[in-house]
C-alpha cells in the first residue's frame, strides 16, 4: 500500500479520553476510532492487525482438532430461557425487541446456542468428542467502558466448546486446548502465563485464565520463569493419547503462578529466587471446564454404548481477539510508538522515501515497493524525513527499509530493526531476503 | 477433514419449511441451521464456502483500489438522526435501546457511519479519491423472513463506499466499481448481468443491480447474450484513465438488459433474435451513485484546490455475500444436490472409501488424503457406497475420487466430475493433477 493514497489518518495530539499507552497508541496510529461509547470502527492497518491475530488463533485451533463454526450475533431470549441464565444475566446483556416483540439479544457468549446446535446435530457417544468454535462479535454493555479495545462493548471474541462422553475424555479436551492456546500466544509474539482461575460452584482446578505480560496489566502475577522460557511450539504431545497429553499439563501446572488474588507465600517461597517472576498481566483467555451443567439445564443428550442416554461434558474456552490487539501492543511498544511483532504486524516492512523526487531514491523504493507491495507500506508521501521517521516508529512496523539518494545512488538500503534500534546498510536484495527470513 | 469426525449434520428428509432448492440443499447438506426466524448459523463446511466468496469479493475490491475497514454493527441513532434517516428508516432496523438509555441500532447498511467516519480523517481534496469498503453483518427486521439466507435477518454484506471531488470523479469510481463487480461474479462462477435500476430522486442512470440467472430469481430479465459471454477478468482496464473507464463501461452498457420492471419492447425488438436471452434472476449486487446527498446533510466537507470547503461526491457498491451462497445453489445444482463451481467449493475434492477396513483401499484413500488434507474431505465412514455417492452428489463437491477394492489393488482411482457426471479412471498422480489444475 502507498501511504499517500492510505486511508490511514494518524494524529499528531494525543486524544484526552486514552488513559494506557494502547488506546493512546491505536488512536494515534490510525488503527482504530471510537464510533460510540467502548465501541470501534477498525480501519485498514488495525484491520490487518486484527485479522493476522484471528487467522493465527483459527490455524491453532484447527490443528487441535477443533472445527469452525460461525453462530450469529442476535440470539432468542427463549434459548436462554431454557439454560435459566436469560433472568440471572445482569445489565451487561444487550436486550432487544425485534417487530413481533421477541425477546431477542445480542449474544455475550454462545454456551446455550452451541449447545442446542451440538443437540440437533449429534445423537450418539460414536460421534464424540467435538470441539466447536467460532470468531464472532460479541457484545458486553459496560457501564464504563474504556481503555480502547481493551475493554470495550463490541468485541471479537473465539469461543470454544468441547463436547465429552465422560470426565476424563473432557479432561483430555481442556488439556489439548491448554496446548493450543500456548502455542496461540506463542505465535503472537507474547507471553501468556495460565494461572488457575476460580471455577465456581462446580469445582476443581480445571479453570485456567492466560495473562499477557505488560506493566498496565490489572493483576499483579507471581510465576515460575519455567512458565515463559518454554517453547511450546517444539513441545510434542500426542492429541489422541490421555497420558501423553496428561504428561503436558503435568508440566505446565508442576510450575507456580498466581494471580495476586490467589497467591499462595507459602507455594511461592519454595520457588528458587533466580526463578520468580513477578509483575502485571492482562487477561487474554480463559478456559474452563463445566461438566454437564447446559447439556443437563437445556435437556441435551446423546445415546451411550449401552444405548442409555446421557448428557456430554462440556467445557468453554475464551481467546479475546480484538482485546489482544491492544494487549500485544501494551506488552510491546516505547515512547515513539508501537513494536510489532513480526507474526501480527500489518505490515511487514515500511519503505522511506526520503527524497520523493529523486529519481533514484524513487526508482530504489518502487524496486523494493514491487518485490511484495501487499505485505509493504511504501511512504511516498511529501513529507519530511523527520515525519516519516516518526510515523513509521509510531505504526510500528518491524522493519524500516530506510532510502535516501545517496545510498540509493550506489543501490544501498538502510535497514531498520523496529524492536532493537539495530541498523544496516544492505543492497536491495539483502535487505529484502534479512526481512523475509524474519 | 475426514468425515467421520465432522460437524457435519446432512439431513435425509427435507425440512418441510425450505420452499426453493437453495434454502432445502443448504440444510440437508448441512451447511447451515436456522437458530432463530431469518437467523442462521453456518455450520463448517457452509462457513467455508461463506469465506470463499467473501475471500473472492475482497480480492477483487482490493484491485480497484478501494480499502477494506471494519466498522461495528452496532451504531448511534443520533448518527441517523444527522442524516435525517432515522425516523423516516421503516420497521426492519433493529431499534436498541442500551443500559444507559442511548438509541441504539443494529446496521442495515453504513451510508452514515462511513460519511462521518470519512469526515473525522480526510479534510482536503489532495487526499481523493477514496473507496472504503467492510464486509459485516447486517440485520434488516423483515416481516417475513424465508428462503433461507437469500433472505434472512442477519446477513453478511459487503458494502463500498467512495467520496470523489466532481461528478466526474464520482462517475469513474462508479466505472471501476462496475469492473470490479463484473470480475467478482464471474470468479465466483456465475453470471451477473448490470441492469439499470431505479436512482430514485437523483435521476440519471448511475444505478445498476446486479442479477445471477436462475431459475427461481424473483425478477423476469431480458438481456442482450453479449453480457453473459464477455470474459471482464480479461478485459484490460486503465483504471486511472477516465477514458479508458469510459470505454469500457460504454461497451457494458450498449447491450441491451433490464428487469421485467424497466423493459422497453421497442429497444428490445432492436436487438436480434440469435442474442435474445430471457430468464429470471436473484438480485446480488447494487451499486448507486448518490452524489452529496449524505456530505450535504451530515456536514461533511473538504478543502477544494482553491481553498474553499465542498461536499465529496459519494456512491455505495452492496454485494450480498451470505446471499450469493443461496444464489449459486440456485444457479448450479441438479437433482441429486448442489453443483459448486471450482472457486467457492468447501472443498477441492471428495474422497470416497467404498469398502473402510480393506487394507489397499484405506492405503490409497489414506495417500490420496494426505496428499492436501486440508483441501480434501475424506469419506472414512462406515457407510454403504450408495450413502457416501448420495452425500457427495448432495454437497456438491467439484470432484469426486471414489476408490474401491478393485481400483485399489493395481492402484487406480475413479474420479467423478459432478457438474458432467464424467468419468475417468486414474492413477493416483494423474487424479491429483487432474482436480488441482481445475
Amino acid at each position: 500500500m502507498r501511504l499517500s493514497r492510505a486511508f490511514q489518518p494518524t494524529l499528531k495530539e494525543t486524544p484526552a479520553e486514552a488513559q494506557i499507552a494502547s488506546h493512546r497508541l491505536m488512536l494515534r496510529a490510525g488503527l482504530v476510532r471510537q464510533t460510540s461509547a467502548g465501541i470501534y470502527a477498525w480501519l485498514p492497518m488495525g484491520l490487518r492487525v486484527l485479522r493476522n491475530i484471528g487467522q493465527i488463533v483459527r490455524e491453532e485451533q484447527d490443528k487441535i482438532g477443533a472445527q469452525e463454526v460461525l453462530m450469529p450475533t442476535i440470539q432468542s431470549a427463549d434459548l436462554w430461557r431454557r439454560s435459566g441464565r436469560y433472568d440471572a444475566y445482569g445489565p451487561e446483556m444487550l436486550r432487544i425487541r425485534d417487530r413481533h416483540d421477541r425477546d431477542m439479544l445480542y449474544g455475550p457468549t454462545n454456551e446455550e446456542m452451541i449447545t442446542d446446535l451440538f443437540g440437533s446435530a449429534v445423537k450418539s457417544y460414536k460421534e464424540l468428542p467435538q470441539s466447536l468454535y467460532h470468531i464472532q462479535w460479541k457484545f458486553r454493555d459496560e457501564v464504563r467502558p474504556r481503555f480502547g479495545v481493551m475493554r470495550g462493548r463490541e468485541f471479537l471474541m473465539k469461543d470454544a466448546y468441547s463436547f465429552d462422553s465422560s470426565y476424563e475424555a473432557a479432561v483430555a479436551s481442556y488439556q489439548r486446548m491448554m496446548l493450543g492456546y500456548l502455542r496461540t500466544f506463542q505465535r503472537l509474539g507474547v507471553r501468556a502465563v495460565p494461572m488457575v482461575a476460580d471455577t465456581g460452584p462446580i469445582g476443581g482446578d480445571l479453570s485456567h485464565e492466560f495473562l499477557v505480560l505488560a506493566p498496565t496489566g490489572e493483576s499483579g502475577v507471581f510465576f515460575d520463569a519455567a512458565l515463559e522460557e518454554q517453547d511450546w511450539l517444539g513441545e510434542t504431545v500426542d492429541l489422541d493419547s490421555h497420558e501423553s497429553l496428561a504428561r503436558f499439563f503435568g508440566r505446565v501446572t508442576e510450575s507456580y503462578a498466581a494471580t495476586d488474588e490467589k497467591h499462595d507465600a507459602d507455594a511461592w517461597a519454595g520457588v528458587p529466587d533466580a526463578r520468580k517472576r513477578e509483575g502485571r498481566g492482562i487477561e487474554v483467555g480463559h478456559i474452563f471446564y463445566f461438566g454437564t451443567k447446559y447439556t443437563e439445564s437445556m435437556g441435551i443428550a446423546v445415546s451411550g454404548a449401552d444405548g442409555t442416554q446421557f448428557h456430554p461434558h462440556m467445557g468453554s474456552y475464551g481467546i479475546g481477539v480484538s482485546r489482544l490487539a491492544g494487549a500485544i501492543i501494551e506488552a510491546s511498544h516505547d515512547e515513539a510508538g508501537i513494536i510489532w511483532p513480526d507474526s501480527v504486524a500489518p505490515y511487514r516492512a515500511a519503505i522511506l522515501n526520503l527524497k520523493p523526487g529523486d529519481e533514484a531514491t524513487d526508482a530504489l523504493c518502487e524496486r523494493l515497493y514491487a518485490s511484495e507491495p501487499e505485505n509493504l507500506l511504501y511512504d511516498d508521501r511529501a513529507e519530511r524525513a523527520g515525519v516519516k521517521f516518526n510515523d513509521a516508529d509510531l505504526m510500528g512496523h518491524p522493519w524500516q527499509l530506510i532510502v535516501g539518494p545517496r545510498g540509493a545512488k550506489v543501490g544501498l538500503v538502510e535497514l531498520k530493526r523496529r524492536a532493537t534500534g539495530e541498523r544496516f546498510e544492505l543492497s536491495v536484495d539483502e535487505a529484502l531476503a534479512r526481512i523475509r527470513s524474519a
